[in-house]
């Protein structure tokens, strides 16, 4: 047998590695009991080593027979950095060559996560009797993770909590780090259920240079933000993981437990660390898995270690979760569901995620409505629109990579207002700056709604969001 | 050349194969401007780079021309269970073959600090007016780092503290892990300085086979006994890291710096640590660092980071703290100061440090006096005496390997009457069952004054003494 058999592994699933090697290792068996040639099972045995050797590589843990891999955490395809055809899909680092974004089918294959279904997004409606969120209606979160078990204890009049976060790498935020905030807030509004928002600040100074001073600084500002877009307090905590952790000792006691059985084999897997990194990023997991579970918070759930935990986040923390959820039954605890977004693109096109370091590549928080307007029309939108009016009339425009339609799919609740613009531009009878016009009306007054809101968040509001209380809860 | 030349480096310190590596540098470039023979160079080059992969391979660090390695933390001989001669130390093992144990001499060259001689111990006692502690006069503690800029500062009235701790991994405490405790309890009576001691109960659990729960009774339990040494409570602060952790964001802040200022490599290479290690390991050495700093205790410091921290400790404690020496000016912060005590040996020989978990080899806190008497005289005391008492008249026994003798040296404290049992033992004139009578009546009441006052040590005094709060200070 060739090396190539055992290289063609790495298109494989541990799982199916898994079956592929215990095949392998009856026939060694088999090979060995007929007395066959010396040299068949030699080369079965070598192949047998090879794909050991290529078992432990992709799931950091050692073949045995009769126990198969756990859940799918480091395979090949969701490793770091990891390519299918050009995307990269990571926590730090987003891009492809398609001008449409990420192919989000593909995603899910190599995620290993359920596609959001037509199904699905009816069941939640029928569930909260509230219409869809735009979102989940056109596509936006696009991905789940054990969310019908979830439906389904709710059903039964079991409550869940809901976690997301925020990097707080700089005081800007663009729109679209609201999207998983614009997003839970509807989750807490028609679930009605409690809410934690990590402030991931320890992260942002390991990881970039950063003080402590600065990282916590972000915090809060960005808290601000987070509170405008209308999270009810009674149900909502917000928290500083430089602060919490030297406030909650369940807390860090969840951390010491996920690091205690999570190897740096596997985060090296799932998230490319190497020797060289400090041993704050190697250990950072931890801490973004450690509020995926109720215990993390006694004085919000009594010191209930089962209330069931959904988070909605961008595509690129899954491998955070991937690897919470593969700890959580080892130390005795639920996995946590999610609900997946794809990204939001970035003016310059859809190939990259945007960067808060980058003043002209999104629509900031602070912007006025003529930067708005000038970062919309002028030069930075990449537009689907043809070279001249005379050919835009003739071919139409293309609005799977014009990033204003692609905004006005996020920000426009109106879908028939939506559909025609999309009709309108396809054929051309919308032009590219009749389309920008759309945006510009939709997103101005939204930002400047949302700046009017910040205003009203005193520094006294955001103490009371990121002081550790008893919220409203009934389990 | 030969590759034996860069596998030589194995025995060089980093410093020295920079110095070697910077020649080699000049001979490639003195080879290439000379024109030499393209072979020449490239054998040249070759043992370049070899040796510059050991060089990372030693340091963690790439050799730059011109930057000598910092400080020396991971030299081949102070790796993780290296060798020199048999004897194996660091944080997890101290085996040697040597019955009169560890070669300490050979040590202190290994980890590159200082022994602690008698111009130091006569400055000990000039600076306290206090007769030096029987452990400073007989070796005991044998070995520093900075102790005499600690005594500078202290004669110009800039104060320091101390820190030391105990792994909690079970209930019971042998009368060798009183050994940091008594030695610290003394200097904090002639310092007149506060104390902190952590409880690493989060490193147990990280490492043993426990739970979070058991590990902290453990540290309970344990901070009972140590409190019976007769810490003063206004100056002590006894702190289990699965609390403290929780209850002091300038702590997790100080974790937080110090392990952004640690790469994988460094802890590999000081700890040897794996990547199959769980990351929790590999994080902790951050954690026994952050008590070094002042800044981690602002309730007794009044937030000053600038308090120097001196830190007595068995050797085999010391690469926590060439680490934390390491990373300190790198935060900003002063390096901490050491003295090292050697290892207090098992009944059985002084080839091995005890175990907790093996109940005949020492003395336990909570052994009854015939206990005591029974494992000193009838089977587990390794003696240094003759076999016959004819044998023994003639020859004399020998005190260097003899436990109970090693027992009374740690022990009792007239100086006296230890030489003249040294010296009728060694000449034969005191019988090894005479010599295991004294150590019988020297440890049957000290255990029982010890069991008398952990009576006295009421769950309020153990609650007191780890209350985050004020200590006496003044600096």
């Amino acid at each position: 047998m060739s090396e190539c058999q055992a290289d063609a592994c790495e298109l494989l699933t541990p799982m199916e590695i898994y079956k592929t090697l215990t095949a392998q290792g009856n026939k060694v068996r088999a090979l060995k009991s007929e007395n066959a040639d010396k040299a068949d099972i030699d080369t079965a045995v070598q192949l047998l080593l090879k794909m050991k050797c290529e078992y432990k590589k992709l799931t950091g843990q050692d073949y045995k027979a009769g126990c198969p891999p756990t859940e799918d955490i480091t395979s090949p395809e969701n490793g770091p950095g990891s390519e299918d055809g050009d995307d990269v899909v990571d926590p730090w680092n987003v891009t492809t060559n398609n001008a449409k974004g990420v192919d989000y089918d593909k995603l899910i294959v190599r995620f290993g996560s359920s596609k959001i279904d037509k199904e699905l997004v009816d069941r939640i409606e029928k569930v909260t009797g509230q219409q869809a969120h735009r979102f989940l209606r056109r596509g936006i979160f696009f991905s789940h993770r054990d969310m019908h078990q979830v439906l389904d204890a709710y059903e039964k009049n079991k409550s869940f909590y809901l976690y997301t976060g925020r990097g707080p790498s700089s005081e800007a935020m663009h729109v679209g780090h609201l999207i998983p905030f614009i997003f839970t807030k509807w989750l807490q509004e028609v679930f009605n259920i409690p809410l934690v928002i990590q402030m991931t600040d320890d992260e942002k100074y390991l990881w970039k240079d950063l003080t402590l001073e600065e990282c916590h600084r972000y915090t809060v500002e960005n808290a601000r933000d987070i509170i405008a877009c209308g999270f009810d307090v009674n149900k909502t905590f917000i928290f500083s993981d430089l602060d919490y952790m030297g406030m909650s000792p369940s807390f860090y006691r969840n951390v010491v437990k996920v690091q205690k059985h999570v190897t740096f084999n596997q985060v090296k897997g799932i998230f490319g660390f190497t020797d060289s990194d400090c041993i704050g990023k190697i250990s950072f997991p931890a801490i973004q898995a450690a509020p995926s579970f109720s215990s993390s918070f006694p004085q919000i759930f009594n010191g209930r270690k089962d209330v069931p935990c959904l988070i909605p986040c961008a595509i690129d923390q899954d491998p955070y979760f991937r690897m919470t959820r593969d700890v959580a039954p080892r130390i005795g605890y639920i996995k946590p569901a999610l609900l997946h977004s794809t990204f939001f693109p970035a003016l310059q096109g859809a190939q990259t995620k945007m960067s808060a370091s980058d003043p002209n590549s999104s629509i900031f928080l602070t912007d006025t409505p003529k930067q708005i307007k000038n970062k919309v029309i002028n030069k930075h939108a990449f537009s689907g629109g043809k070279d001249t009016i005379e050919e835009h009339r003739q071919f139409g425009g293309n609005a799977d990579v014009d990033v204003s339609f692609m905004y006005l799919t996020f920000f426009l609740d109106d879908d028939e207002q939506l559909e025609k613009i999309r009709q309108d531009y396809t054929s051309g009878a919308l032009l590219t700056g009749e389309l920008k016009k759309c945006l510009i009306e939709t997103l101005q007054p939204m930002i400047s709604a949302h700046q009017d809101r910040r205003k009203q968040v005193t520094d006294e509001i955001v103490q009371q969001f990121m002081t550790p209380r008893k919220l409203d809860f009934e389990y």
